[in-house]
């Protein structure tokens, strides 16, 4: 490809664009390290919607991919660089400002997650979603993958907290989408078709997103298990009734690899340990959570304890977030995010169990339990080829007894490239071809993140 | 158009097809009655999805257009019949099945809200979405409209709870999206896209509902104003930290329509009427209410009062509900849905007034004030061309204030036909273009809903 990029550079501002290789390393890769990653052409870092514009308006003329870029903390390879092609960061654009008026913030795509909470909390406000990487993901990162976490149990995710999108299609058009109003059904639901589309669509440039007041003081319940399928089935006779604001499972191999990663004292014995939080106002807290641990107690929980100490609590809730760290440090990682009806929690927890068996491979499993949503992460050893095609298979067992079970292969991380292969199994011809058409209506040259999820 | 109907007729079972002028009138139209309704080829009522896929491939094969059709209760136009097309109705096709396990409800799109309702409160479980036509209104045109409600100020709109939909498109081709599983983002979020889209991309055959436990008991609040705009601040004020679970209001005009048609014992002199509900849990829900009512006393309500009692707080919202039917007695009527960042409401509800005045025509309103949602209504005499025609400039100039105010032309009833010169306004030729390059792509002949939303 010779598309000449002076003319891209002549048209945006100096520093823009980025053609040194070592510099453009790190923005070749999310944390999914995909392997197959090309060496672009560039890395353009806009300030403005503007330079968005232009940047699509030149790719478009000259046919060059382009893959979106937030703040890299992907796991599933959504943004993995293309050959030849331009990445297109959107971490220079990171402005927060929130309006306690209209209880909104309006995000540039580059802030972090936790700039977002910040300055809503300012104001006594709350931005509910909350990704166990929330204090470096990046909010457009978390648009493009309508992203969940902790609380969404209770709160909802991503797409549930957006009035509106500036998105930049393919060929530079900016379409304004929305805007501060709570209930609008004025044409067809197009932010909600933008969230979530990893890149594929459009260049998301700013989102307005919904604030509610702050979040009440919380208090926790952990419950210990001997065994992880007791802890999932207590999660299940929990959620009948109850909406509790956060249902965290770890099971043994999570909970020794956060011990050894960073020693908080949990249970080395546990089978498994859920990490309950309730933040029902008042009174109402320590009677859900005291309803909370009769259920974990009846169903069979070893230990149970409660703490209104919002520290402690927090240092429990920090034990689950750091997982995906400890776990990191064993080995090379496949890191599944794969859900499934609530009901059917324990079978999927057991099922992956026995994959890792079957292949001798560690898939040490933390859980938005509530949601029915696992992450099982496979740990092997990328040196050894045997131990690479055991884990490849294990990863993609995974997702078919998820899919086999009425689930998703991915409950909030996105398809990205790493779970592109299993994305038909899941979808079906039918849905494919429609998902392709959608694609074609609105970037008929492919040029948006190709490769990726479809 | 000479479409070989027989070979429809003889595809499907008896009494599928109805042809019969008198038969088909009451399918021609929904609540808007728009008088531009065609006389339709024949009116088709099938029981089952396949059913749905012989009838498009039917029209899909002779390019017949075709309107769906839930309970006709409408208020758009969405649902009015085409010259010479097919109205295909959806109306026995009514199965809800509740799976408390799952928490959910798999619904037929002819199915009433109610009776969803109906159904999860026997499991104990609530399916929030409440438009006030709730017992009338099928949960299929619900979906079609992303219908919100009176609840929705704090549980949000029909698509949160939308796990999944099988639709059938122009084609015939049946999409299975989603499934019983909270959290999912594989693939483009095609559900998202085809709740709210107005009959325009397919044809809803079932849905999976998402329910929560049962809504707590409730306590209202009542207060009155001597004007409206007092009332609009009140509501600004309070929504900025709290999250009450229903915030009604209704001006003089409505107050007094409703006491005409159902005598209730509301004051008439009030010139607005708040109607506000806390279900927040235990002693949180008194706590909450008297917050409220102090802010209503400090901004300047002329009396408020409080109630426990489920029974008379229904009463109060009742009285809200019925208030389209008790104005719909005083002449004919548009009715508007336009809605305005909260701040602004009360300029939206001062500017109303403004309208009505300079138009000389009456238009009460009521408005789920807490999402600055509000129902104006045009009352005129439709025997008298001259208050026709103020009528439509009133109705006309009430869209383009909220337009001007940043709001929408529509909060939750849907553009269909009434709405639809005004959208251009509204989304901007961008987005127009957009919408239309999606509909395109699923519905190249453009059989589905011709004439409505774009």
């Amino acid at each position: 490809m010779d598309a000449p990029l002076e003319s891209l550079i002549a048209q945006l501002p100096e520093k823009t664009v980025i053609t040194d290789p070592v510099s453009m390393e790190p923005y070749r890769y999310d944390w999914a390290h995909d392997e197959t990653a090309g060496m672009p052409l560039a890395v353009v870092r806009p300030t403005d919607a503007d330079q968005v514009q232009t940047t699509m308006r030149w790719a478009s003329e000259h046919r060059v991919p382009v893959v979106p870029r937030g703040a890299g903390s992907g796991l599933s390879g959504g943004s993995t660089a293309v050959e030849q092609g331009l990445v297109l960061s959107l971490d220079r654009m990171r402005s927060v400002e929130v309006d306690p008026n209209l209880r909104i913030a309006v995000v540039e795509p580059g802030a972090l997650n936790v700039e977002v909470k910040r300055a809503a909390a300012e104001h006594g406000l709350w931005y509910p979603p909350d990704p166990s990487s929330y204090e470096m993901c990046s909010i457009g990162g978390n648009l493009a993958t309508n992203a969940g976490g902790l609380c969404c149990v209770k709160y909802g995710v991503t797409t549930d907290y957006v009035l509106a999108l500036d998105v930049v299609l393919a060929d530079g058009t900016k379409l304004q989408l929305g805007g501060p109003r709570l209930k609008d059904v004025a044409g067809l639901s197009l932010i909600k078709l933008f969230v979530g589309s990893e890149g594929l669509l459009g260049v998301i440039t700013r989102g307005i997103l919904r604030l509610i007041p702050a979040q009440p003081s919380r208090s926790t319940l952990v419950a210990i298990y001997d065994d992880v399928e007791t802890a999932a089935r207590s999660v299940v006779e929990m959620c009948r009734n109850i909406r509790p604001s956060m249902v965290e499972l770890m099971d043994n191999a999570s909970i020794n690899a956060v011990e050894d990663y960073r020693a908080m004292g949990l249970d080395r014995s546990a089978g498994a340990m859920l990490i309950i939080q309730s933040d029902a106002p008042g009174e109402s807290c320590s009677r859900e959570i005291s309803v909370l641990q009769q259920i974990c107690d009846t169903v069979g929980a070893r230990e149970t304890f409660v703490t209104d100490d919002p520290e402690e609590g927090e240092m429990f809730a920090e034990g689950r977030r750091v997982a995906f760290h400890a776990i990191e440090k064993r080995g090379s990682i496949m890191l599944e995010d794969v859900g499934a009806p609530l009901p059917v929690l324990p079978e999927l927890i057991t099922g992956i169990a026995a994959i890792a068996a079957r292949h001798r491979v560690e898939i040490p499993t933390v859980a938005h339990a509530g949601d029915g949503n696992t992450h099982p992460i496979v740990v092997y050893d990328a040196s050894d080829p045997d131990s690479t095609e055991r884990a490849a298979r294990a990863f993609a067992e995974v997702m078919s007894l998820a899919i086999s079970l009425g689930g998703t292969i991915t409950g909030e991380h996105g398809v990205g490239r790493l779970k592109k292969a299993a994305l038909p199994d899941q979808l079906g011809p039918e849905v494919m071809e429609v998902s392709r058409r959608i694609k074609a209506a609105l970037d008929p040259q492919g040029i948006l993140n190709p490769g990726a999820v479809l």
